[in-house]
């Protein structure tokens, strides 16, 4: 399905869909929404910055635009927040007591079990909750950040919970088949590993090299950072993403993510022993591992 | 200077320019002398692999395509080697003998003080040698990979020998402002501790993150490589780059990179420390340093 395709024949997803957070991931959303007008009839944003607020208004992406979380939980048939991982719980705690009875909760976090700790408090036997994470994204954030193809041929992984509503399951994946995004279902441990490892580890070590670099700047009182060369340009693209997000992303999974650093940190040794012994097929056969997961990445349209 | 300027006014630098290893940067070289003819009159491309040869030829990038090194540095008044660095002792040694007096040999290395040290047994009175590396590249390879426009904005550094021929440093110099490179001079030493933050490092780390996810895959036997979001995806761009260049850069550069791996690694352990204990300050004041220095990259036009 193309971005401006809107059919009339296709009923849409929900009656009334409040997302909470309109950012990067959330405006996107709500932009798709618009366009396609197949994921709800009627869309409300919840914001708590009245700025941002402002900007959500004038962008027009909702139809309407409020501070109010109970209320908007009150009105939705889907309520989806898309708030950084460490206010999921908070937001929720006030969202799904207003919820109406058969309505859906989902999310948009980039670690699942922590999130799910942190909304499993507050859930009712008459909402059905369904996390996801929408692996898609820039180093851009906030309202103005978004846009209606943010997801397509993304992947938007769904984790099950032992007491997961198959029906509910379903409303969600259908959404985010409409927004473009190719669906999987998991349960939230294996979730947390495989994004540990192919997106919160690649960010920690782009922010660190970044600090690395910046050191020896100083340290040099020289030009180090000026030399910028394609190497370190797309290190700097990912490090640019926003703090507060990846904070709570690095709490949140801070398992996964200790034990994926730790694995690489062996291989990083491994590969200064062949640098330092001259162990050249050793450098070769891990270079050429690169490129072939580089080619198998393009094949399935994720490069 | 934009890339189709040719204005017939100007001088151009040299009168026959040896290219010798017409790949992404000799063959981006070539193309960017025919489209201004402002770098010389006369383009020589030396490939001793014939298939390539044919590929130049067809490109229609120089006016002589040879596999003979020593004919092309005798009909030269500027050589410029662009072979992998491990292979730029053995190429001088055959340029050299056959160079003209006066003439002017120079390369295009990734590293400096290993490509300096292969090249001065060769070195005769007679002949300047200006040490250069242009910081830019793609993740290609090979004559069909450049551009004319490839070195427009980046970097050039040009590094100083002890016995430095002034004249010949300049008109290097200004051989890769018609490039459209930025110029800086400096030591060998210098050169090579900044690339092996700037360019090496994040391709050591780059290649390796691949093995790890790689491995990973297998030991689950499951599909963590499908689900690449953005932060995977930009490391294996840069680890789609060529084996035998970056396994001649690593055991070239491996002092500078060794230390430079040793500080990023002790970095990593610290932020690995803060996500353990929470450290929530320690965390955030990395990741604005990462996009403080996103910010003036992006102001010096390398981002």
């Amino acid at each position: 399905m193309s971005a401006d395709s809107s059919s009339p024949a296709i009923e849409p997803c929900f009656d009334t869909l409040a997302v909470i957070g309109p950012g990067l991931i959330g405006s996107s959303v709500l932009r798709r929404a618009r366009q396609t007008g197949t994921l709800a009839r009627r869309l409300i944003a919840v914001e708590i910055d009245p700025a941002f607020r402002e900007r959500v208004t004038t962008l027009g992406i909702a139809d309407e635009v409020t501070g109010d979380v109970a209320w908007a939980a009150s009105e939705a048939d889907c309520v989806m927040l898309c708030v950084p991982v460490g206010a999921m719980g908070e937001v929720a705690a006030t969202a799904l007591p207003a919820m109406r009875p058969g309505a859906i909760l989902t999310d948009t976090g980039s670690t699942k079990m922590s999130v799910i700790d942190a909304i499993r408090p507050f859930l009712r036997p008459d909402v059905a909750y369904v996390p996801a994470h929408p692996m898609a994204g820039t180093e851009y954030s906030g309202p103005d950040a978004g846009f209606a193809t943010l997801f397509e041929n993304r992947w938007c992984l769904l984790t099950t919970l032992a007491d997961a509503d198959e029906k509910a399951l379903e409303r969600v994946t259908e959404l985010w088949r409409r927004c473009g995004a190719r669906t999987k279902t998991m349960t939230p441990e294996h979730h947390d590993r495989v994004c540990a490892i192919v997106s919160h580890l690649p960010h920690l070590l782009a922010f660190t090299i970044c600090g690395t670099a910046d050191d020896l700047a100083d340290e040099t009182r020289s030009e180090v950072l000026d030399f910028a060369a394609s190497g370190f340009r797309d290190f700097t693209r990912i490090a640019a993403s926003d703090p507060v997000m990846w904070r709570d992303v690095f709490l949140s999974n801070r398992d996964a993510i200790l034990e994926m650093l730790a694995r690489f940190t062996e291989d990083a040794q491994a590969m200064a022993r062949a640098i330092r012994w001259g162990d050249e097929s050793y450098i070769v056969d891990k270079i050429e591992r690169g490129r072939s997961i580089r080619r198998s990445l393009i094949e399935n349209k994720q490069a």
